[in-house]
């Protein structure tokens, strides 16, 4: 099936909505997840729209935090995400990294207390529009070996970095310290295909092809040693020095029943302070050209860091974003449940959709459903 | 050759010296390179003496730079080299960091105008003793051909990040974005040794096992896609950002004739702003131990990033370092030419060290070399 971002995003809101999200932090929801499936990262999309709304109806996850500074010094500020979502809180975090990197020339942030964030480029790439360059890390489940070992004791611990351009694409990088996300074995599980043998291994250390057996196995740090430290260091950084759960410490967002108590950090780095933003943005174009100018090895040409996801959203934007039909019935049976549903929307393209209701939602109006026509 | 850390410091801080530089600044490159041949890192070792000197010479570097604030933000620094030593406008960098670090729990320092800086961690790890997290980084000259590319366009730009632990040694993180630090094969080519087969690309492209073939095409990066993406994130921040040369406009070491314009950016973290250090360091004892702690694949156990290196300088305090016979033989043609001879030491332990001889240099005593009894 293919959805309108516009009316996916809708939908998400309104279901966040029903399930006592604010207005803004459930938009903000539907947003995030709503933009990896633009970037074609459909693991860290709405895909996991039913895993949140199971933990909010379980009370795991709060869905009215009072997010808040717990401690801060100058450009460094420690918050408490009081078990909010994990969107809510990174935005929050990152809103307030912006703050203080307009006054200090940069701001970090550290949040504890806080969930799954879906894809890390989002809250990196807030710091976009302000002429700054954005970070956000986190940890996350313990999944991963440390390198050597043969049990799980880090997360994948994603970290993203967004740098501003004038004429071209942005440089994101976003990346889980996995040889894969772990998202991306969860999605070939729900689809039934194999993953490649150098992927993960199974609860007893073996390699394995088999996403089921992967996900009671662990996942393996790319690039052996480095991927490993580099998942120290977020682990560190994300969830020692913020105070928040880490290592196995670290509620799983999928089996457990308690809340995550995981930690993210974000960063932004205003570019005044360093060089005028007009030289700085000139210069980004130069080094985008000249990479993708370098020969490539076998056809096609150089991309640079997410440059890829870059062209899939301007198209998805255009076009509407492919679902899964797994992921799409998953979507059906909550919607239909909370009286919400996703209709059967074709494989038009955006400007082919209408609004086909409305109901009441904590006084608010909103949209229940959009057909595509 | 078996030669003591403090011998060695001195040697190298006389060599400088007598090249030119401020005793301050000489003593600082002394330690800074033995602190590589402590930790094991020797391709960033005194093995560079050679090297640095010859450009000292030719006016490549500049022996007595005046590193300077050019901008500044509150948190934010940039800052200018006047083509000095690596090591020395590194540590003026970090220096500064930490200064803003503690008044505004964040310190970020750029420079330009710089030279090849040795091991990055030296840098970060100057954060340790002010309760600090310490993150180093450089880009470097065109050695490394982007994802799917060719020819050379990044540099093998390494990334540092040092810990602070108690009861254990600091987390230390230090990577080049490359499979290998270019300087491994440097060494691997100075000792005839060849190298395996995924480390680099011959100048048209094919994987080479010959060192000197590797040389003139390219070192591969880390993990593929991810680590060029890290290594473009690299020479953003401490290349583009900071004004300094960056992608094949950055000089080489060895072969060019002009300075190398490279730039580092380096940052402190005061973990006070953050949580109670103690409280702090009990989070990451405990997270290194139980690390420590995961049953490992083939016998042995898990390592720590950093611990080895840490093992080894413990050992390297006490019992010397061995220096290749190689570089031993290129140090002491270098030290006869300029009257400060190496001496022969044999390979007895640190104790066994005695002061030999003292010579005037720029109106200072200084030591000109030590025996082994």
């Amino acid at each position: 099936m293919i959805i309108s971002a516009d009316v996916l995003k809708a939908w998400v809101r309104d279901v966040f909505l029903h399930e006592g999200l604010s207005e803004k932090d459930a938009e903000l929801v539907g947003d995030a997840l709503v933009s990896a499936d633009l970037r074609g990262v459909e693991s860290h999309g709405v895909m996991r729209v039913p895993v949140y709304v199971r933990r909010l109806r379980q009370g795991l996850i709060n869905g009215r935090p009072a997010v808040r500074v717990v401690r801060e010094q100058g450009a460094a500020v420690l918050m408490d995400g009081d078990n909010g979502m994990g969107q809510v809180v990174g935005a929050a975090a990152m809103e307030e990294a912006i703050r203080r990197a307009r006054q200090y020339g940069v701001g970090v942030v550290g949040c504890r207390n806080s969930n799954h964030f879906g894809m890390a480029a989002y809250f990196a790439m807030q710091a976009l529009q302000h002429g700054m360059i954005g970070v956000a890390l986190s940890n996350a489940p313990a999944t991963m070996p440390p390198w050597g070992g043969t049990a799980s004791y880090l997360g994948t611990n994603p970290l993203a970095v967004a740098v501003p351009a004038r004429g071209e694409p942005p440089i994101v990088l976003d990346m889980a310290m996995s040889v894969v996300a772990r998202g991306k074995i969860i999605l070939a599980a729900q689809q039934g295909v194999p993953i490649p043998p150098d992927w993960a291994i199974d609860e007893r250390g073996r390699p394995t092809t088999d996403p089921l057996q992967a996900l009671r196995g662990a996942v393996l740090p790319f690039g052996g040693p480095k991927g490993y430290a580099l998942a120290v260091i977020v682990e560190v950084l994300a969830g020692v020095l913020t105070g928040a759960a880490f290592g196995p410490h670290v509620g799983g967002l999928y089996e457990s029943s308690s809340p995550q108590r995981l930690g993210h950090l974000v960063a932004a780095v205003h570019v005044e302070s360093f060089l005028p933003l007009d030289a700085f943005l000139g210069r980004i174009d130069q080094l985008v050209r000249e990479i993708r100018a370098v020969p490539a090895a076998e056809g096609g040409r150089v991309y640079l860091p997410g440059e890829r996801e870059w062209v899939t959203e301007q198209t998805r934007r255009r076009e509407g974003i492919p679902l899964a039909s797994s992921i799409v019935e998953e979507l059906r049976v909550l919607g239909e449940e909370i009286g919400l549903p996703m209709f059967s929307m074709g494989d038009g393209i955006a400007d082919r959709v209408r609004e086909v209701g409305e109901r009441k939602c904590g006084g608010k109006k909103i949209v229940t459903g959009r057909w595509w026509e």
